[in-house]
């Protein structure tokens, strides 16, 4: 899961310009960016990915021009 | 999407106990918890939920004994 803190306003279409950017070079790093959420009041951005680290992740979003703030394993789901 | 700062260590037992006892009384607030992603290291977890409210949210999570640190709406998803 990594986290976005900086959005705020985003739009629906920015939200979904933005994933299609990871998704166009993902496989590049092994990447599977899987879902998003945002509140564009507070500007939070949660993504949801599976991928081989978190470096790797922190790579494709860098690329596509918006770094993640926050990258965290997520081990566990229910 | 809420977030809880302080489990770490959480097991996978445990996260599913703890989802569990949302489920068993979230009807009574008209919530409806999806998923839950949880990183034991960090002490992290995510839960997703669908409700009327942050409040409702709020009051399901602190009557299953688990209060959330945060709670965002997240209106836009992809």
């Amino acid at each position: 899961m990594d986290v976005h803190h900086h959005m705020v306003g985003i739009t629906a279409d920015q939200l979904k310009e933005a994933h299609n950017a990871d998704l166009a070079i993902q496989g590049e790093e092994g990447v599977v960016f899987k879902q998003a959420w945002a509140d564009p009041d507070s500007g939070l951005v949660y993504c949801l990915s599976e991928g081989p680290s978190e470096d790797a992740i922190r790579r494709i979003h860098e690329r596509a021009g918006h770094p993640a703030d926050e990258v965290h394993a997520v081990p566990l789901e229910v």
